[in-house]
């Protein structure tokens, strides 16, 4: 039967590329209210194309863009599919060499891409799994499992209707894990599994002085000088072998297990080349780990902007009555969102001299995600995707976030396998967005066989 | 004789403000190049104003605004009086209670006052010379001592041409010193002379990381982050004390002579108003020493601005590529400015890590002023002033630096003594600029005092 499927799915290639084509057409462009009306349109477009293949599908209206959800029954076990169909904007729209809403399929050095907005980000993602599910059920009449699908119109713009539509929805949506299509291979032979990604707190302080600014000449000595308040809070974040010196920090972080280590070796990762492209020589995180497990498996804080004073041009000898900044902490494992952001403020309050105050406010947190990479779900996968690639599927880490990864364990109560088809070359949301044409093809080759690998238990 | 020309002074009032108004009634606005004829109109006003004295006056051309050089003879000393025509830009205009180029007498709480810009900044006070020159002349038929007269048009817009003129014309403008009128008053009740001001060194630095800004979900961790990088060079500038921690950097700082410091304490300088007023309380400053050693007489380093990475609304996740301050040190006594910017920089590259590097701007550099007070015409000044006012008038320092004295220090090989009436509140450079009428009258009372007593040595 797989045979049958799969050699259907290679046939029906320029069909499946002509209906992604009419989907990267419309210009769901989430951000920007003046697109509002595409995304209903992409919306409706999917809705209609999921049920031409026999999903009971709808468009689910929100405050924001609408929800597309659809179910379709079958026997083995109960998966829900997350993509977006939205997509970021366009400019600068002179960078692009073609239309970004006009799809097209172009020769490269490095073989056939689709190019336009949404290629790889994520329509083609998500019409992966569209295609596979459709050549199934057309070669065999049935699907194996049963699928809920969810894609979202705000991924691109903060995702602002998605908790309170999980939480209304949970019932309707809570499946026996997620597959969530919004990643890429570890190289264009290799496909990868990502089974952890980084939690996230934002954070964003002032340092208060004087009430006013003041002139150098005149308070210059007497009056404190916020900057150099903010200076040494921020230095005295690290110690000098790059460790993060809040107290407490390092709870719930856990040593990297022989089996993660062992997986991660295998990636042959070239640090050289990672840091290199973007004018880098040496990690510069944690001493006494590899440039990746800094990434993926330690926490970090980060100062993602800070100013205060006179930032024009010339000089002004000023002494600001406040100064900012914000900052990040990447968590790992077990790691507390809300104990950070605490300690943080305390180290801050710690550290501030007679006349100055602090104000805090907060951006938002997340904690790390660790997935239950020996559940089966991802062993099934791992065979599937192994099967038709050149190379054997890995596992990898994540040295961001993923949200929806985290809304689903704590809303939902499910966990994710995170499988895509994107490459580091793809320029999403950049100008020239593409997806390679190989992508596509075998991405929804991937989705026959996980399906068919998952109804097998 | 002097009681007869204080006298006259005191009838000629009226006529003394008519002058004075049709001076501020004249918008020289020296910033802003819409303005230029009227920086022009102004200074032939004073050319014409000053040849009706008896001056032998001119308009001096230069790139920017005119100079108005004039002389007259006399028997005394040779004084060089120094002002500017020139003032600042009174937007927010909405702030002003009247038309800032329409003056006015009004009456307050705190007695007369003259309101509009330029009435204390600068035109107020360079025409209590003028008018002491003027009655003078009347009462006596001419002047006791030898008078050359340098008013500026650019004072408030960095002085552009002002170095090459006084180069250009050294013999022309050199004198036994110079009177410089811009400064203030103790208080309203008290002259004063400033005999010390800072030194100044601006500098600007970037730090270099990464050739591009770089997402912390992909790079946080490995990549260097050049806020952290500063934020550490910054905070070692100071030590515990909040001495600044250069090598050298207090080379050439002299302890406070006994006289100054007996000057300095009768005073009585009240510190928990002067930081009360800034909504402070304690002196921040060098450890030992009190707000008026640290604004007067210690140097300092301090972080003008800052600002690296994402300062907008919201959050992002960057590591930025680069990160900047703008950095300026107060010198006292013999401290070297270059010495001082050299060590600074070997202080930033001494504390570069991996991958980092520095690239400075520089922003100018003076030396400070030291006066020599115990010059005779400073005593004859300070008993002048003393006789005109109800208190005896003090010898101050300063913790800003006023160019010209170091210009006419260094170029002219001259010292300056600095005798002005503002106040505190007269809210120069703001809206509702002011000089009070007492000012006005006493101090071209003060001038013919002044010019009498220099003309006796």
């Amino acid at each position: 039967m797989l045979d049958n499927v799969l050699k259907a799915a290679d046939t029906a290639l320029p069909a499946a590329l002509d209906r992604l084509f009419a989907l990267l057409r419309i210009p769901s462009i989430s951000t920007d209210t003046d697109y509002a009306a595409h995304c209903k349109t992409a919306a409706d477009w999917l809705v209609d194309d999921l049920r031409s293949i026999g999903f009971e599908a709808s468009r689910r209206d929100t405050p924001g863009h609408p929800m597309v959800v659809a179910h379709h029954d079958g026997p083995g076990p109960h998966i829900l599919f997350y993509g977006h169909y939205d997509v970021q904007p366009v400019d600068p729209l002179e960078l692009w060499n073609s239309d970004p809403f006009d799809p097209k399929i172009e020769e490269t050095a490095a073989g056939k891409v689709i190019r336009g907005r949404g290629t790889a980000d994520d329509k083609g993602q998500l019409m992966t799994f569209v295609e596979a599910c459709r050549v199934i059920k057309s070669e065999t009449g049935a699907l194996p499992c049963k699928v809920t699908i969810l894609f979202e119109g705000e991924e691109e713009s903060g995702s602002p209707s998605l908790i309170p539509f999980l939480k209304a929805n949970a019932d309707e949506l809570k499946a026996d894990f997620a597959m969530v299509c919004d990643t890429g291979m570890w190289d264009a032979q290799t496909p990868a599994i990502c089974t952890t990604l980084r939690g996230l707190v934002g954070e964003q302080v002032t340092i208060h002085a004087a009430d006013i600014d003041l002139h150098s000449g005149m308070f210059g000595g007497p009056a404190i000088n916020p900057i150099r308040v903010l200076s040494k809070i921020l230095a005295a974040l690290h110690d000098d072998d790059g460790k993060v010196t809040l107290p407490g920090f390092y709870d719930g972080v856990a040593p990297l297990s022989n089996a993660t280590r062992a997986a991660w070796d295998s990636l042959n990762f070239d640090a050289d080349e990672y840091l290199g492209a973007v004018g880098l020589s040496q990690p510069a995180g944690e001493k006494g780990f590899t440039a990746l497990e800094q990434n993926w498996a330690r926490p970090t804080a980060e100062v993602n902007g800070i100013w205060g004073g006179y930032t024009g041009k010339g000089f002004k000898t000023v002494l600001p009555a406040k100064a900012h900044a914000k900052i990040s902490f990447r968590l790992v494992g077990e790691q507390g969102p809300e104990a950070i952001r605490t300690a943080f403020r305390a180290h801050v309050n710690s550290m501030l001299p007679p006349d100055c105050t602090a104000t805090f406010e907060e951006h938002g947190s997340s904690p790390a995600t660790v997935l239950p990479s020996d559940d089966p779900a991802f062993a099934i996968s791992a065979q599937a995707l192994t099967d038709e690639w050149p190379n054997p599927a890995v596992f990898v880490g994540g040295g961001g976030s993923i949200p929806i990864v985290g809304h689903f364990q704590q809303i939902l109560g499910m966990n994710s396998v995170m499988v895509g088809f994107g490459l580091d070359d793809d320029a999403i949301h950049s100008p020239n967005e593409k997806y390679n044409l190989e992508s596509f093809r075998k991405g929804i080759r991937s989705w026959v066989r996980i399906l068919n690998g998952l109804s097998k238990g």
